[in-house]
């Protein structure tokens, strides 16, 4: 890790795999991200949308699944996408209520890029997976319209901001402020790489844990804050080893491990889910003769999923350290872990 | 079945099994249906709403679960409605393109009846069912609008259309008109009621099935159309039977008998979803104390279950009987069952 | 389909497609099928294996999958089935009691022909189904041993018996003798053929339908057998199409289709369980390298789904026909359908 | 935690929660573990059982579910369980080639206990779980023999070793010796206690975490261990709260943090699976009529997820602690973590 290149986020270092050149999704050759982001009093909210290679997802959709480790959110998309194994849409992220607002931009997008979709071809499944973030922006306000989904796909960019911009704006974690992370492991073999992108909005502040260490039972102590251990956390993973989509469900759950390890439990109120996509290979459309696919043997993924569960961990770690204070609706504070923890590279780890 | 009431539809009678006053899914103590229809040329769409009880879903739950037979589809709410094991929202469907829109427009309309939904509250979990009815609507019009859920929302009844209604209106079944259908049928010992309503819009002609009758391949043969088994069913199965959501994840699966004996062989591109829910007692929010809630046992399942397959399968046909031909965009047209077998009462069955 | 062979039942034909050479799951190149049965008395069980292909499924398994529709049974080994999408020994099927019994004899099988499972190699996952023949066979003799895997193992043969023979020796289906069955269908593109074969246990005499013709009613208004909706039924699909773990999961899930069209609604007590392999390609163990595998685009996959819904359902019906009356423990009978339709050749369709 | 009492293993603290006066799954009132151990030079395997009540769990089963976090495992009788929500005999836990035999030694035991079964009631779903110790033990030689079974069901106490006994005795875990572990945890709010007793054979030395502590690269370093990530886990969780299946299963999907927090990703290779059941209230067998049953609301589950998520962990640190060194086939050992940490008490925790 080279901490001298500005992409790179400022926090504590997780695990001991090798990360790719960016220490982000965008590592994994073809993956981009945009965001559009509102922030104007109570109005603290965006979009986030993955694109997971240049081309039309549509046209060319990409082998992809999803783990759903804790249901209780409003995703959309998913059921389609593990039936077919398909992802034939870009990924958005946005807040609660925004959902089918960025779901008719995201067809209308699709339509306005091949005419046919919806006449003489198939309609499209958009992927849209949401975090709420009430706390700190209006929800009520639907702040979220069809446009900002356009200009969240036009911004997209292998460098990409992170904490508090798109989708991850309102978003809180740990109750500190939340929102976008990104991180890459390399495989120990050195042939794969691992990309996580996180909208990271989980967790009561007393189970925070970094890197091993339960910090947040002492920030706890100091600020007397309550546990709220509510919210979720979508997690995108990408990756360019050529997997079917039954071995990207079997990578998608790995990235529960990288959750747990920052100190939640999967609670009850949160909406924990893991899609996950391979660009190896596109998908070539009614394609009704039987074609040839590459895939690794199931033998070789254990590095791959060492390397998913710990950008997954990274990324958390990353959107906490790069989110900056956000003030929201009804004075409504989420405050940096930067600000509660202003010397941490000095007195890392701590003891 | 009384013959003479006039909500019953004209149609071939399925299986054995009594159904209640109405052969619908309001013969379910407390639900109703409403839609509303656009239908003017090249758009044929539109919205069915089922409320499950005339009160606030999102206050006072019922137990749900679903059943995804084939996931080539675009419902939403699914994953948090099996997390949770609870509807807490109307059901409606609508075309593929609209149920961003519709989903948006549910959130406002329960926003607007309790104003601490994403404030002070959780947000709210819209599910919203969908097929495709591009071959007679133009769905790139996008002409279901948010204002067409209230509609259909305020005139729901226990007395209400099928056929080329609602969500319905521009739905192709087994390649002549389908849309909205609905049947009821009582357990043999008459303890409970099992009501279905169905979103019909599967199925190739020469498949098609009617109580066992291969009646499709004749009708092929006199008209040369082609095999096009594509397409997608929506069945909503309601009882005021006390099921837990385990024992209605069961009861929906067994839509798919219903549906199999139609004709269709769940096709690739059919999403094919069961969503069932339980009146009998409604779930109180916020209850941490332990609270007694009444279900039956398993093994008194069976009666429920024969009536779910027979309802489904009678809504099905229902909804092929109730409609009426349509002509759509590009002079696309689907032809009413009851025209192409104007003299069916006298000859069924036929032989 | 060619009457004068001998190794097809004389059985009402089911649907439209054209069936293989031998109307049975041996019609997939190199796929074999033998029993060991046992009948003396209060004994009336056995064992059925299903051989894949003639070689050793350990070092060269394939593709499967498996879809439990009815999760009342058990059947052992499909959970590491469905986790790595491969079939790794013969599927072997037998009474509820003797699961352990055979899992056990598969172990020593695979051990006898490689030492190194377990000790250098990982160990074996053996595929066992069970259907609950307690009617006819006092399942508390444990009359299945170790030996009889051994013997169904190397029976296997592509011309093998139906009806009261191995595992469905005991085997009771609506009512009526049942047991082994099986059939095959071809696409209707006449690229692939799907075989199926059935351990038929399932199913309340009333609701028996044969061909769309719901006979059962007949039958239990002449003898006033009670309803009794109980059971199981195992059915195994083979295809020489090649497909993915997924594209296979979907396949089985077709075979309810064919369930469902014989007229049950797979009853609570029920265990309905469907496994699908593909024959086409062989998976490589321990391959860490990337390696092209030969699929199917999912827009070819219908006339597939028709095949297996249809060799479901016939091989239901060959298992009725194919049956002999049994007499079994405590003097309980179950009568071949045969004996109650003997002039059913003469009269069918019967009106 | 009264460290002066002799059934607490003295092991690294987890956590924050207080535990039960056992710090074992016997704090669930009811539960009761037996073992039959078999240790003699290439043999060193053996039988667990867990008894969720002292009573017959066939006449009286109990709410329970299963959450498959890796499936490449062995486990038999998940399937009903899930499908009926009822776990109906004790958990028994053993190796992989000994499934089939303790299975068929359970339903002897349930049959010796009442003929009726499998004659006029139905079968019985034993539920057993495996982990392969063939790295010290030689599954070839099949030593687990049903009398096995009994003798470990009668050995059930509440007061139970954790280590290298009964199943856990030929298994390995993070490379070193592992095998059975248990421990409690209440709620914050005091209400309920989850247990948890995990069979522990999973991990590469290189992953260990205790307590967030990386302490695994230290010990690989000093040794020169090659990192092996491979094995399985088997988690059982019991709980006096009254739960439902629904939210048993999310209870068992907890199990999962408590893993990922000792270091591992759920290895390809290693079957990881949590039973959770809840003993508050027993099932009714045969009640057709509606029935009250008590469950706590889902609001009131996320002290009971943190509860059952530090337990799991705990569980595994008490393995590894409790275990002592085995010499098992082919001269192969593996070490107590006590023997290379003999001074772990003083240092704890490590810098």
């Amino acid at each position: 890790m080279n901490a001298e290149d500005d992409s790179f986020i400022d926090a504590p270092r997780i695990g001991t795999l090798a990360c790719g050149s960016r220490d982000s999704i965008a590592d994994v050759d073809g993956c981009a991200v945009g965001h559009a982001t509102r922030a104007e009093g109570s109005v603290q909210t965006g979009v986030t949308v993955i694109r997971p290679h240049a081309g039309d997802l549509y046209g060319e959709p990409l082998p992809a699944a999803s783990a759903v480790l804790n249901g209780f959110g409003k995703t959309t998309g998913l059921m389609q996408l593990d039936e077919l194994g398909a992802l034939e849409s870009p990924i958005a992220l946005t807040n609660t209520f925004a959902v089918g607002t960025i779901a008719t931009a995201m067809i209308r997008h699709a339509v306005a890029a091949n005419a046919a979709i919806g006449r003489t071809l198939p309609t499209v499944n958009p992927v849209v997976a949401e975090c709420n973030d009430g706390y700190l922006n209006d929800l009520q306000r639907f702040a979220v319209e069809e446009r900002h989904y356009a200009m969240a796909f036009d911004a997209a960019s292998t460098d990409f901001a992170q904490g508090a911009v798109g989708a991850g704006r309102g978003m809180s974690c740990f109750e500190l402020k939340g929102g976008i992370g990104s991180a890459s492991r390399r495989t120990t073999d050195e042939r794969w790489i691992a990309g996580a992108l996180v909208l990271a909005n989980f967790g009561g502040l007393s189970q925070l844990t970094i890197a091993g260490v339960p910090i947040g039972r002492k920030l706890v102590t100091a600020s007397r804050d309550a546990h709220v251990d509510d919210g979720s956390i979508i997690v995108v993973l990408a990756t360019d080893a050529p997997l079917s989509h039954r071995q990207l469900r079997r990578l998608a759950f790995r990235a529960g491990a990288g959750i747990a390890r920052t100190g939640a439990n999967f609670a009850h109120g949160s909406g924990d889910i893991a899609i996950a996509f391979a660009t190896a290979e596109r998908i070539a459309r009614y394609q009704r003769n039987a074609t040839a696919r590459t895939t690794i043997g199931d033998d070789a993924l254990d590095p791959l999923f060492d390397a998913a569960a710990e950008a997954t961990e990274q990324a958390i770690v990353n959107a906490l350290f790069a989110a900056e204070t956000v003030e929201g609706r009804d004075g409504h504070v989420r405050t940096a872990i930067t600000a509660r923890l202003p010397d941490w590279r000095s007195q890392w780890p701590p003891r």
